[in-house]
């Protein structure tokens, strides 16, 4: 259980996906999210990037004449969220998580701090999101950080802990797929934030 | 020679400067910038965060019932800049340098897709700078990263590598030194970038 963000171990649960859906997909929410920003930095469209795994450096051999060895180093939770970057002049922040889950969301995903950051941002004016993505049903969705904090505040109160698939479904963003964007959030961006839709 | 951004042995050279300038400060530049960004961050005034070094991890221990363990990883170069963040709804974005050097700042401090970086983030729209520390002269500045890429440009046009000390004592903003925000960069953003200086 000790795998943080962006270090995923490949396990057989998650190998039937990859013949699921169209265009036998199999890659995971990040793959898709780093080849979507890969191509947005290429097209000048947005510029975002996944921030780093934190690890905190124990020991590091430094041999003559070769580059640095790290030799004993451990995960740290982040205290952000993974991604953030620039679109039309403003400020973007959001965090990728998937489920295996087929009818609902689990809050568990997120941790405090991430939560916390989440409302400072929004504070501060920047747009925030999460994308999340059903294995399942093969769907990734666009849903504003405003909705998450509200489920989250409102299980702080005894609500329960998930965001049910059905609420998701009906009122957000399916985000569709591309072969190049793959997971094309900045439609939704357009839609929410923007008057003029143009690319 | 393989110690990246963030990683930063101490070195006899460097001790002197403890005992130099005032309040006997002794601490890196990142050291300073780091308890700046928390300082504005438990006063609400912006949310900038240093990314982690990036990291790529070859081998990785899973202990049963404790914490991975990483034993074997390499130092990466990062692609960006180490800070970006939100300040009054807009985007920021900068890297932080020191130099020994007296009279000059070596552009080989930068790496070229560093540079780029900068520059689309500019072209976004976004706010870019970057924090020049004299270590000789304990001096601070914020330099934008319009002039950087100016020098960056004539540099491959054959002139000068190095942007001279002089050049940015006299026209660039000495940031001042504070307990708390002890690189308080933000003055000089509202200086640059907001017609209204209030906080």
């Amino acid at each position: 259980m000790n795998y943080p963000n962006g270090i995923r171990k490949t396990s057989p649960q998650q190998k039937p996906r990859a013949s699921q859906g169209f265009g036998n997909r199999g890659m995971t929410l990040e793959e898709d999210i780093n080849i979507t920003n890969k191509y947005y930095l290429e097209t000048n469209l947005a510029i975002v990037h996944k921030k780093p795994t934190p690890i905190q450096i124990v020991n590091v051999n430094y041999p003559k004449r070769s580059a640095a060895v790290i030799t004993e180093a451990y995960f740290q939770q982040a205290s952000t969220t993974d991604y953030n970057g620039i679109y039309k002049q403003r400020y973007i922040d959001f965090e990728a998580k998937e489920t295996n889950n087929k009818t609902s969301f689990p809050l568990a995903n997120f941790h405090e701090h991430q939560i916390k950051h989440m409302q400072s941002i929004i504070d501060h004016g920047g747009i925030c999101f999460i994308l999340l993505r059903f294995n399942a049903h093969d769907e990734t969705f666009f849903v504003k950080a405003e909705k998450l904090l509200a489920y989250w505040y409102d299980q702080l109160d005894g609500g329960r802990k998930s965001i049910p698939y059905q609420d998701i479904k009906t009122k957000d963003f399916l985000i569709p797929f591309h072969y190049q964007a793959r997971v094309d959030y900045v439609k939704a961006i357009d839609k929410f934030y923007f008057a003029n839709n143009e690319r």
